[in-house]
């Protein structure tokens, strides 16, 4: 697992549009953070903001008019689901629902690969919820049409990074010279492993909070260690509150615990509450993937510092973005 | 639960579009029939018919282009859904269907408002059906996107009493002067607890056949005797059939009660069949919120009074003139 | 069962367009193969092959602009229901999508007329899948919109049956003179039955290839035998598979068997490989209805004979025409 790369699919020459335009994703897949530098960085967000601006003037536009995403979904998730529904319907396209795949003919045993070429054949790009790490590379190994990583199981969850660093930019205008804190369950969150590459491209300093058993893992550290980073962890939030930009919180998920008393033991170590945030800057944001479960104080909701909320709506047009990129109408 | 109020939210001052141009609804929440007074159902209705119009003339067309409806159903209801499905498409909006709630984020135990606040970054209105009372006024409350309430349990389900009107209104011509009689589980069924409140704006008399155990709860005779309206309850439909200008039937619901056998007892006790109804009036309607499980006998569909499949489609011209009406563009 | 024949509704006078430009199909339900003629089937694959002509050239035009498609699935089938729902989006129109009917009103105990009678409010056309043979025609007896039977259990699939005979005349440019092997299950495989009789429209050889306890039915031997298609049945592919121009492979579906080791003693019999296929013409096609478990190697896939996911995308162009036929814009 640790050393998982996953094999980003050369431009596919049986693909009908391919690269020739020379657009940055033209034709390809997204699935991986890794495939984002600091230019492809640059180029998304550029076109992210182009689309908050149409989105905030219009509401939507017919810049995908014709196009179809199939929203393949083997688990759910009601949230990412929703979110490219709603960000290929902004842009004009249409959409193909599949989120019962336990009842389809996945559970008549059909491979992964053949579900990819069949529904290749009816849309023009394929979002492919997974949770089996490494099967979106799979599915893009296969497919002709590009596919668009929206979580593999414990692998990668690239839309989510891209949204998270969008939102820090937006809201904050910069990244260069931010400290941010992540909280909460940094073992077992990709959330805040993708995030944590994705920051390693810019001058940060980043603080890790958690339960001793369930800290950053050591190979995350040790390649932001390579690139420079200053890192520091901590069990305890309060030594890094005050000094904290960015204050990334995690659901503690039952789902990933074995054992319920551990659970249940590290559960409610680190809720945010309004009292604790007196410590922390005026100027600062919380962040949150979201389903919270408890995490953070609903009574911090109307905190301006509360970025939550807004961080869904970033994330809408940085999907609408990448959809317009992979389609060659960014 | 008798004197539920729904707070009816006031126009939220962040909303974009908010309530400057001073149209009913516009902006606002669809939570309760208690939001209608007569001008407020004249004019739903006036646009109601102008939507039906277009439907029989041009099938749809364009006027909610662009605008996108989160279908929230945390209940299954392919009825209702489907219908506001067709709604928002007809006036060439789009939908995200969010059926399978039970999968969702939901189950990993996020509050609604967290779900509403996170769809309202997404779409432009939210229908809920949700199986809990106070869910609709509970979710308006967090929205800064109109809430349309399409059932939250035991509460209201205000755009099936508002089709049940209009239909009455479009089959009979008129409401004043009408002899309705609702006939079946009368204290379950919200359908009908509705339909008597919008009725009590009219001068019409109601007529309450039901079994002793299911007879209409007495806040709503109340609420009604206040208002002047004449009532009356039986046991038996013989007395009232000739007199009736409108029979409302209702399905006796296995799940409201708690013994089977007491189910048993009354289900097959208020059948209509072609028989029954020759005593009827020839151009009274026969009413039915469906789905119906043999409580109107499937011979008596081809009467011209079998009014439930219209009342259907009713149905769809009032949801598109409600969602119409929340968006500004009625 | 054997004697079964769909009663095919003649056009109902309600129907609002009817069928009075005198264009096959428009109007009409598709519930059988039988209503297709050598003349329907001229008329269906020319009206197919402009579609893959605009898809090819456009991808999306708005033919069937504002029209709305009910994709009624009782039973899960990814595959055709994206189909139909790509097909609907491709063609400009909207799809109202309801697969989780066993969670919906059907549930409650509704009936199947009832259920089509409330969606034909809503949409324009329906496509059914139900488990129940015959419940297509009983469908298109109480609807005054057109039923496209998308699969009745062990009855018919039509719609596959078409797209079966399609691929077949676009990939080998005719079907008259041609030898097709059909392999797997011939008794359960409602498939290879409408496939069969579709065939006998033609000058044609047929093979059928299968275990002993799943030959094609006598009913369907004899019906070509009547029509003159010289047939033949097999154990083993090895003596046809030289001659065969088509050789259509079926699942051997677990779910047809009540002896689990039954299953398991035909399951492996006729896999298809790359080295067994040395052995077959240079120009013939493999199909496949998909999804396949190990029937066919994917170590096949990569050979140009294999037509199975070919075989997929004229399927969208043959439903596309299907809508369009029965909306009156072929």
């Amino acid at each position: 697992m640790a050393t998982y790369v996953p094999p980003v699919r050369e431009n596919n020459p049986h693909l009908p549009f391919g690269d020739q335009r020379g657009a940055p994703f033209y034709g390809k897949d997204i699935l991986s953070v890794k495939q984002f530098g600091r230019p492809e960085l640059e180029y998304a967000f550029a076109v992210a903001r182009e689309m908050q601006e149409m989105v905030t003037r219009v509401g939507s536009f017919d810049l995908l008019k014709g196009k179809i995403l199939a929203n393949l979904f083997y688990e759910p998730s009601t949230r990412t689901s929703s979110s490219f529904t709603s960000a290929m319907e902004r842009l004009g396209g249409s959409v193909i629902p599949i989120n019962e795949v336990h009842y389809s003919s996945v559970s008549k045993g059909e491979s992964l690969p053949d579900t990819i070429r069949t529904l290749e054949c009816y849309a023009d790009v394929v979002v492919l919820r997974h949770p089996e790490i490494g099967s979106a590379a799979l599915a893009a190994k296969y497919a002709r049409k590009p596919i668009i990583n929206a979580g593999d199981g414990v692998g990668e969850h690239p839309t989510q990074a891209l949204l998270d660093l969008y939102t820090i930019q937006e809201e904050l205008k910069a990244v260069n010279g931010l400290t941010i804190t992540m909280l909460g369950d940094l073992k077992y969150g990709r959330t805040v492993h993708s995030l944590a590459r994705l920051l390693s491209l810019f001058n940060v300093k980043i603080n890790y909070v958690s339960p001793e058993i369930l800290r950053m893992p050591a190979e995350i550290i040790e390649e932001l260690d390579e690139k420079g980073i200053p890192q520091a962890e901590f069990t305890s939030l309060e030594p890094v509150l005050a000094d904290t930009d960015v204050l990334y919180v995690t659901r503690v998920q039952k789902e990933r615990f074995e054992n319920l008393d551990e659970y249940e033991s590290v559960r409610g170590a680190y809720v945010i509450t309004p009292e604790m945030m007196q410590a922390a800057k005026d100027w600062m944001i919380v962040m949150h993937p979201l389903p919270r479960v408890g995490e953070i104080s609903m009574e911090f909701d109307d905190d301006p510092r509360a970025a939550y909320f807004r961080q869904m709506e970033y994330g809408l047009y940085v999907r609408m973005a990448l959809l317009a990129m992979v389609l060659g109408k960014a």
